[in-house]
């Protein structure tokens, strides 16, 4: 594509590396800025910058946060019992929109992948031990994505807790609200018969 | 939603203001930017902000540019006797792409809308008219949008330029090519049949 302009093509080229923004979109990004106030590009490059530079990481469950401990660690009515296990920040927001759960949580940074070069040491696994050991937990709650990579992931930390006192569950899987039977793939099926729940349980919630 | 984080919230809700950007999608590219380099970051935010700051408009044509003139009014190369009418800087780039014409633009800054309150004052036509004056053209040709307000702004512009010696035409409208004939509007059809031309031209295209 001729642009006629550096300055365009490289701003361009800068947003098409975003995930999911290919040149096409990137250039009507690009104009859409160009026909803004200089100082709505501003607000938002601000806010950009701002958000990178000044972030920070609570430094008990790894959630983003803006102080030292992030917002749902400082909450005194949550749960401190109770700890979900995720792979990132994405997790949280997904939970905590749900408005079902009360307790806190601890980001991993991934699932253990040895074929991407992932082992448990990339993952703040100590750190998560050291919070069953320090906090009082009484239940992990893995909530990890169901594959196998979460599996091992679940297994690893199971031995790693072997001979604590503490509930390790994991999130229900099965045929999500609205999926349909025929649609489900073998293993999701299979995995919901095998774990086949009473309907009292079921309607309760 | 609850971010946990006022610097991603402001950086989310930034984003989302983006034309075609959701919320989830904002979360989504805001959360990429977070695993990112703080450098990738800068670059990203460094490049839009440059592109608004530094960025020209040529003083001919009023395409975008680094310079005071475009890179396409300084192509010597160019035929200077004929003047592309269009609406912005997208259009200019969609027929650059093309590779078939090799004369001038003039970017008009968008149709006579009065339901938009946009006039023929909000519009470049006194630059335009002025051109035509001083720029020995032949043709103007209009690329602008097959609909009532650019038709009105042909006929506005054309009236302007009455008494002058010079051809006016518009690109031709018609069938898409791989379009297919029941699924083209009336509109369009009832007009690709009164403009019907000779199947020659058409072969020798």
């Amino acid at each position: 594509m001729n642009f006629s302009s550096s300055l365009l093509e490289n701003a361009v080229n800068e947003l098409a590396k975003l995930p999911g923004i290919g040149k096409k979109t990137a250039l009507r990004l690009a104009l859409h800025l160009l026909k803004k106030e200089t100082s709505e590009v501003e607000v938002l490059v601000g806010a950009l910058s701002k958000m990178k530079h000044e972030i920070k990481f609570c430094v008990r469950c790894g959630n983003i946060s803006d102080s030292e401990l992030c917002n749902i660690c400082k909450q005194s009515s949550r749960n401190n019992g109770v700890i979900c296990v995720v792979e990132s920040i994405k997790d949280v927001l997904a939970i905590e929109n749900t408005q079902q759960y009360n307790g806190l949580y601890h980001i991993l940074g991934g699932v253990i992948s040895p074929l991407d070069g992932v082992g448990p040491d990339d993952l703040t696994i100590d750190a998560l031990v050291k919070r069953v050991d320090d906090e009082k937990v009484e239940e992990l709650v893995f909530a990890l994505s169901p594959n196998i990579q979460g599996d091992t992931t679940i297994y690893y930390i199971g031995k790693k807790l072997a001979g604590k006192k503490i509930k390790i569950t994991t999130i229900a899987r099965g045929i999500a609200f609205g999926g349909e039977l025929e649609y489900a793939d073998e293993l999701t099926l299979a995995r919901s018969i095998a774990n086949r729940m009473p309907v009292e349980s079921y309607v309760n919630y």
